[in-house]
């Protein structure tokens, strides 16, 4: 056994674990308190299991979709969350997420760096088939969030309907079951007062 | 689209938020609180895709490890977490936890109700090399997090060095290559007094 590839890894592993102070916007389904990226990336994993039918494409790379749900936030550790809806935040995020990477996937050994690296850039780049639905969870599931604690999140922030569309729209290009489902939940949430028009 | 089908996916994923909520004995590496259910299970999906290539099997399925280990503490949900050392709680763990399979998981729709199952199972009965493999993982992470924790969790419990080797011996047989590693950190908690003798 190599030695120090494992202890890379290893180290990698234990930087990892800080993800789980990373809290987003989003509250958890309860409304007791802040989700954090692991919890997020952990529910986009299963819903990546149980939703991949509804991909756009059909014989969609599961495992792929899975690695990159799993590792897509890692950058936020020293990035932080970007609100989604945070135009100002949003114009220096890649920047910040960029060096994040560099020291970051930096600590794994090289071609493990560049894997996850690649899964990443992937990703965000939102072209391949499997990145455009791994961004469709990393939407739809927020905004499922958002509906069953009627609407919380959204008021306290201001959001209304235009912007939830905007944002969610994407969703479309990985799944167009998924959004008919999310533009039915958005008018529902309209109706039922959890979302401002 | 089959609308009762996606619905009671969608039931399922909400159900499942729960688990965010489930608090397991270890603590976070930089020992702030304790872990729950879903941080633990993101945490073993980011180690199975670094760590697949120490595996016993070669050409492991990558992807049912990663699904195995995303589901597997689903049941926790109802079942509650049972401390790995608890001995009286292990002795009705597997009623209990079956209770709670036959509920969460039922509430999908049948095929994925028997899918989820059946990975929750193969992990449980721990035969198969993935299922081995994901064991493994499930028992390493938290030792990790003893160590960098200085063995809080293992001291709060009273747990010795036998009983850590007892409890993670089978990692042997998912993984020769970490298990040869995990031996060392035990000794090296011994030399260090993060773990009594």
């Amino acid at each position: 056994m190599n030695h120090e590839r494992l202890q890379k890894q290893i180290e990698f592993i234990v930087e990892i674990d800080k993800i789980k102070h990373i809290l987003r916007k989003t509250l958890l389904m309860d409304g007791t308190r802040h989700e954090n990226d692991a919890e997020h990336s952990w529910h986009l994993g299963v819903m990546a299991i149980l939703l991949s039918e509804y991909s756009n494409k059909k014989d969609l790379d599961v495992l792929r979709v899975l690695k990159m749900v799993l590792v897509h936030d890692i950058v936020e550790i020293d990035a932080g969350d970007t609100f989604c809806y945070d135009e100002k935040g949003c114009l220096d995020k890649r920047e910040r997420e960029e060096k994040a990477a560099d020291r970051i996937f930096g600590i794994l050994p090289d071609d493990q760096a560049r894997e996850i690296r690649d899964l990443w850039e992937e990703f965000e780049e939102c072209e391949t088939p499997e990145a455009r639905f791994a961004n469709a969870l990393d939407r739809f599931q927020p905004l499922l969030h958002n509906y069953i604690t009627r609407g919380r999140s959204w008021k306290e922030h201001g959001i209304t309907r235009d912007r939830v569309i905007k944002r969610n729209r994407p969703i479309q290009d990985g799944s167009e079951q998924l959004w008919a489902y999310v533009e039915k939940l958005v008018e529902d949430s309209v109706d039922k007062g959890y979302l401002p028009e």
